[in-house]
């Protein structure tokens, strides 16, 4: 049996379904529309019922952040996976025990030296691996320069091994997360666009395939104004959405599906805080927000219902005990016996949800399911 | 078979057995030295066979921070368990089965209305709960002031419910992790001592029986004075130290037993980083150690063999990805190539370990062995 909201145990993570299905209906739509495949990004979810909403009307290809995932996804019969994190030899055996078990596994590069000896690899292993070559597109993180000769460089390393399929180019405009509004967020997207496209005519006209051009992030895939050129988007957050997605212009306050569920464990009013059992671990150190935000702290406050409660956030975070402070004055006190239950927003999804086994879903505020989680690697 | 230390899969979570062996032995002396008893907080560790090195020598009391540690270890063989967060009633039914599975449970709380409806919830369970007031010796967390009226208040509710036990006070001196150096660090455990044994003076001249008198945090446990007046300390994280400990004045370089294993995943020359496959989720976002250190990010960066590299550090922490900088000029990426293995010593080891499973122990730089690690609640 289902328990009321208010009887769940806390700290407990919660997932409006309502919300979910309209933040993964909205990207589908705007990908079908655009004619583009929409491979999510299970990062920020890692449920397979999560998988399943946000794959709903496409092909089904996911994208993950671990080999954990990938196993977890593809057991619950999820095949075309891309891992969309630098790929290293000594992961090669893992990486076909996946293709063993059924998986269509593209895995990413951006080295020379890494395509030759992962061809070895997977030589030894008696498997080929389908392989992206990563590009920057201004994040500043993995990736080569489209207009680079390393991109060539890794071309020809891959297209030397017999073992490795080079299966096109991604990236992953991590610098949208610094936007703030839709036209900046467009800006990055054009270039996003504009250095895949670049990169994959390049690898074209040296004579080498590049049927995948993958690029992706939320505020991009929300906003961008072009996909000409790009065959799939990665988008991953906008399943759930967060105050640091609100802040730059991703999505608005009614997106937001993923809240924690705290009880009041204390009043400190010598230091004007109401104390919960929501602390570092259950509402993680990120505070991506801030750059956006004021009184954002590690969390704002919403009632039971969900309704946000104005200028209350989660000043600071002990291991387990959140304090609340008001942005003016002292809390509400009265608002929030000790015992009684309430809902943090948090700054960012992802790293939120990771400390959570499982999400307690609710319709119209009443649980109505348990979805597991994959965390770890 | 247990593997070499290069070939555990990453990331991974290391823990030095020499070293942890050291840090509680150091200690389990301390306070025996001090007369008092040794009650360690296993939030930290939260694995039964840190909890066995931590008793060691001393009554097998634990002090733990979520309900679901207070299950394992009693499933562990610890039943003198304390539950060192603010009691609500909510929690009494929990509370009741872990008495009924054998454990002798003590609360905190801090508000005369949380103690009449805990007697009530106890009587309907019936049950009976020992417990301690929490003191604010000058975290300004929880707690009520020692010389407050609100301390007999309670006592005197507490009092007044035949399934309460009034078994002491207590105090965590959280503002010690402030502090700097062994000097400062007295004051604050002074100012600990002081507050807790003029709480416990009060409710026994009130005619309240105050049997404990609990006090205790990592830095106020090896630097305090005296010990006067109170029953036993509960220190926590002193069994692994971090940078954050280490910038306090708490522990040594020598002393860090917790270290993140990653591999390289990538060199971006025009960034100038080494990319790893340890982020904002291996190593989490807590940035403590920032209050005493410059160039310290998400974690320091050691070789395979736990050597710090000077100056090198994570500049930032992406989900799955941790970008490397030096704190002048590149980062030595010849002595770093993509597929080798690295350390990263945590910020803050209570953070860092809950986004693992279990620890891969090891004894001379060898993997010894896994320990299980209870997250969640």
């Amino acid at each position: 049996m289902v328990q009321a909201l208010d009887q769940l145990e806390t700290p407990a993570l919660l997932l409006d379904k309502d919300i979910l299905e309209r933040n993964c209906s909205r990207m589908s739509q705007r990908m079908q529309q655009a004619g583009i495949a929409l491979r999510p990004h299970l990062k920020t979810a890692k449920a397979r019922e999560v998988a399943r909403l946000a794959t709903h009307g496409h092909s089904g290809a996911i994208t993950v952040s671990t080999l954990a995932e990938a196993r977890f996804f593809l057991e619950g019969g999820f095949t075309d996976i891309l891992y969309a994190v630098g790929m290293v030899p000594s992961k090669a055996k893992a990486a076909a025990e996946l293709q063993r078990a059924g998986a269509k596994l593209t895995l990413i590069l951006d080295d020379p030296r890494t395509a030759q000896e992962l061809g070895k690899a997977a030589a030894e292993l008696e498997t080929r691996f389908p392989i992206l070559i990563e590009i920057d597109s201004g994040g500043g993180r993995a990736g080569v320069a489209a207009g680079s000769q390393q991109l060539l460089d890794i071309a020809s390393a891959i297209h030397a091994q017999s073992t490795l399929e080079l299966a096109g180019v991604m990236t992953h405009a991590g610098h949208s997360y610094h936007c703030r509004g839709p036209a900046e967020i467009a800006e990055v997207a054009e270039a996003e666009r504009c250095a895949l496209v670049q990169a994959a005519d390049r690898l074209r006209q040296a004579g080498y395939p590049c049927p995948i051009v993958s690029a992706g992030s939320t505020p991009t895939a929300v906003h961008a104004v072009s996909f000409e050129g790009l065959t799939e988007m990665r988008p991953g957050v906008y399943v759930f959405n967060d105050l640091d997605q609100m802040g730059i212009g991703s999505c608005t306050p009614d997106d937001l599906a993923l809240s924690v569920l705290a009880t009041v464990i204390g009043h400190n009013r010598r230091s004007e805080r109401i104390l919960i059992d929501a602390g570092a671990l259950a509402l993680s150190k990120d505070v991506s927000a801030h750059e956006f935000f004021e009184h954002v702290g590690y969390g704002r406050v919403c009632d039971l219902s969900g309704k946000v409660v104005n200028g209350l956030y989660v000043e600071s975070a002990h291991q387990e005990h959140g304090l609340i402070a008001a942005a003016e004055g002292e809390p509400p006190y009265e608002a929030f016996p000790i015992g009684s239950k309430l809902r943090i927003l948090p700054n960012h999804a992802c790293i939120t949800a990771a400390a959570y086994t499982h999400y307690e879903v609710l319709q119209g505020n009443q649980p109505l399911a348990r979805w597991e989680r994959i965390n770890g690697w």
